[in-house]
């Protein structure tokens, strides 16, 4: 590598510069949720309209910014793929293009507030337009300078190939949104929907080819392309590391969102102190009680998930790219904790509005926690390239990592009944639950082992025939 | 690693654990600054008067936190420099860890609004102390599996020496936090200024005794102690990547926290723009002109330190606790971003507050600059063991180096300077300055080649009398 470095002054490795760039995308995507989450909810009025009226848009934004902020993380996974190494100028221009990756949140906040007005469509189509054209530069700086880019494309007779293919798909996506933006002037509201095709067709399309080609049984010849990059297929490789990265991101601004409410809200006005409470503190924090379990549970849950999946990663050897969406889903799930953690604690106890509170958080750890599940199982599909021999299914952990996942789909799911039926207890149920699940982590190994060996017991009895038999022949 | 594995089942590399806990404390680190930047200031009021009025009290809640999390980060590497490999349990005990720090902040809050009660310094006292308790409970753990340990304790005759010395030094800071929190029921006040002393003892205590044998000149002899493991010296080794993982957070969170007050505020409501502006959200949008003009140049500003960052830990080749310190100093300059990102949209136009608020700005990124400068001059003292030769005193990337480092701080002393003497135009001046830098880097090497040649050029004139006087003799 040093040799490398005294050859081209300046080049150096891309590791640091991704995982910024990881960070930052993370957190664009996740804090999203805080104009959700901060939404004045009346408490007279019932939560499923006040739901409806206040929250849908917001929650609209926040979706549709953790999915375009994904997309354009796998576009930028994709391009960083094509570089080994890189140099000041290709850093500079990776920052620029992350400067308008955060603006695009704007633009959502502006399309949902004026869904009549075309500004904010075409703001967001300018911005994409200028990330391809910024993401074409990068390509054509990088292939100018061919020992940045990777061992295999360094190596292949046919750079101009690659090059051609890859700006192709690169300026597809601006190209569109080019007649898009000017498609918005004739019928503003048909261009929302051209966008989202335009998005996400590459993706569709490729799948439904892939379940196809499954489904008939085609000969896997023609998929196993020795250039698998920019080809929008299910098992297209997504760089583990960045997954890993960008999930990290996700969970630790999740975590620390929390506390943030709880340093903005949760201090007591001293002059009320005085007034309502003698000046006795320790009796005005007691009012936020609940705040604080339902804080300390929520950072469990969140801690807890991270752990899954940090369990879960360390037995996947190669990411692709199904995976890394369903841990997308995933993530959109996470990310909605906060607004589970406002909802818990904002209605007085017992009401009918917290019970169904509690039922929404239930269903959204729910979900978290079932794609995490679906990512094993997508993983199992093609447990060869993708798993650790320890979780295939005969493997020695196979039932440890079933287990770990499964706990809180489980949970979720149980005190979703639990609630319906002692709708009375439904709070303490919850924080009981979000407080437990540590422990069954820690006793799950042991939990694992006795459940296996009953399992083993429980078939046996065919085994005292077997010595039977034989003495009888 | 593999074979490794299968000896211990559920062992695994604590990378991931370590990352995850970076992100976590850089975030909670840096989010403080938040409720500061919130703070409403009246526009008739002097800025001066409200800044202290208003934001002394927040601004010490941040700073605190940020030096006290900091301080907490340092023992977590530490720790974990003990550990090569982890396990559930670890892992599982580290969040519980994670809990507790990111609940300090919450303690601050609560003194800085109360700080005659002495419940706030109890509670803040009752964290410190678990937190220890959890990572005695670690080490104690750790030693019962020595194949979780690192190579060089492993390794070691006297793993019980190392046992005994860990456990002291991490159980010191609870103990006296312990004396600190009984302390406080006598001379509540005073026991801030132990606490104080308590934590920062050790560092000031040891760095005072190295500067002495610096200062003197004793033998290095005693101080390359094989052991380099909690010493509180200035030489000891702290995880490069864990340094670097730390800022990458604190630069992407501060890069975030911008766009979401831009998303959150500055989103005009639908009803204002139907009757100001008669639904022309074009001319809605044009009152925030300033803002944008804010957003991109704040954006800038610290996308480039983190590029001057990245580039200055690219020759780092082992950092140092003093780096560590400095590093500190410039990050939580770096957290006072969107304090100034506030301050410089916020006052109307050409007013004396917005003079001042520009002015400050201009203090926050000049100090930001000046400690990552400082991070290099202390490398410098020790070149051979910290930094990669192309950036030695002799190095040929020495002088490029330096005018990376200096940039902002250059930069932003001009900016001052200028605004003092045009200060009718600080605004347009400031901005201009922010969105230039960019370019700047971008032709810096050509500008550093350029001085260099100029320079070699002005002291040539004693190279032509050399072959004449060769002629002569």
């Amino acid at each position: 590598a040093f040799l490398e470095r005294e050859e081209h002054g300046s080049t150096q490795s891309s590791h640091r510069l991704l995982a910024y760039s990881d960070a930052l995308i993370s957190i664009i995507a996740t804090v999203m949720i805080l104009p959700v989450a901060h939404t004045k909810i009346q408490d007279n009025e019932e939560l499923k309209e006040s739901l409806q009226q206040h929250l849908t848009a917001k929650i609209a934004v926040y979706l549709m910014t953790f999915l375009i902020v994904t997309v354009a993380w796998a576009a930028h996974i994709r391009l960083f793929q094509v570089f080994e190494r890189i140099d000041d100028c290709l850093a500079l221009l990776n920052l620029a293009c992350m400067m308008l990756i955060t603006f695009l949140p704007y633009t959502f906040s502006l399309m949902a507030a004026f869904p009549d007005n075309i500004l904010g469509i075409l703001l967001f189509c300018s911005c994409v337009i200028v990330i391809g054209l910024i993401q074409a530069v990068i390509v054509l700086y990088g292939f100018g300078r061919p020992h940045l880019l990777n061992d295999q494309i360094q190596g292949s007779q046919n750079q101009g190939f690659y090059k051609r293919h890859i700006l192709k798909v690169i300026l597809r996506v601006p190209a569109f949104c080019f007649f898009a933006g000017i498609f918005s002037f004739v019928y503003p509201l048909l261009s929302y929907v051209l966008l989202a095709v335009v998005i996400f067709f590459p993706y569709i399309s490729q799948s439904l080819r892939w379940c196809y080609s499954k489904a008939v049984g085609k000969d896997e010849g023609e998929i196993s392309d020795p250039m698998l990059f920019y080809s929008y297929h299910p098992n297209e490789p997504l760089s583990k590391e960045r997954v890993e990265a960008f999930s990290d991101g996700v969970y630790a601004i999740v975590a620390t969102l929390l506390i943030l409410d709880i340093c903005e809200d949760n201090v007591p006005d001293p002059l009320e102190v005085q007034q309502r409470f003698n000046g006795s503190l320790v009796d005005a924090l007691q009012e936020f009680g609940p705040e604080y379990l339902a804080y300390f549970g929520s950072f469990a849950t969140v801690g807890l998930l991270w752990f899954v999946h940090h369990s879960l990663f360390l037995h996947v050897t190669k990411s692709t790219r199904l995976m890394g969406l369903l841990n997308t889903f995933s993530l959109a799930f996470v990310g909605g904790l906060p607004l589970a953690y406002q909802l818990t604690h904002e209605f007085p106890h017992n009401s009918h509005n917290e019970l169904e509170a509690i039922q929404i958080s239930c269903v959204i750890i729910f979900f978290a926690g079932l794609f995490q599940l679906a990512i094993w199982v997508a993983a199992l599909f093609n447990q060869r390239e993708t798993l650790h021999p320890f979780v295939h299914y005969n493997g020695q952990d196979h039932a440890f990592m079933l287990a770990k996942l499964a706990v809180y789909p489980c949970m979720a799911l149980g005190t979703f009944f639990v609630t319906c039926v002692l709708s009375r207890f439904s709070a303490p149920v919850f924080h009981l639950a979000q407080i437990g699940v540590p422990f069954a982590f820690l006793l799950l190994r042991l939990l694992v082992r006795a459940a296996l060996s009953v399992l083993r017991w429980l078939s046996r009895p065919s085994h005292p025939a077997a010595p039977f038999s034989d003495v009888l022949t």
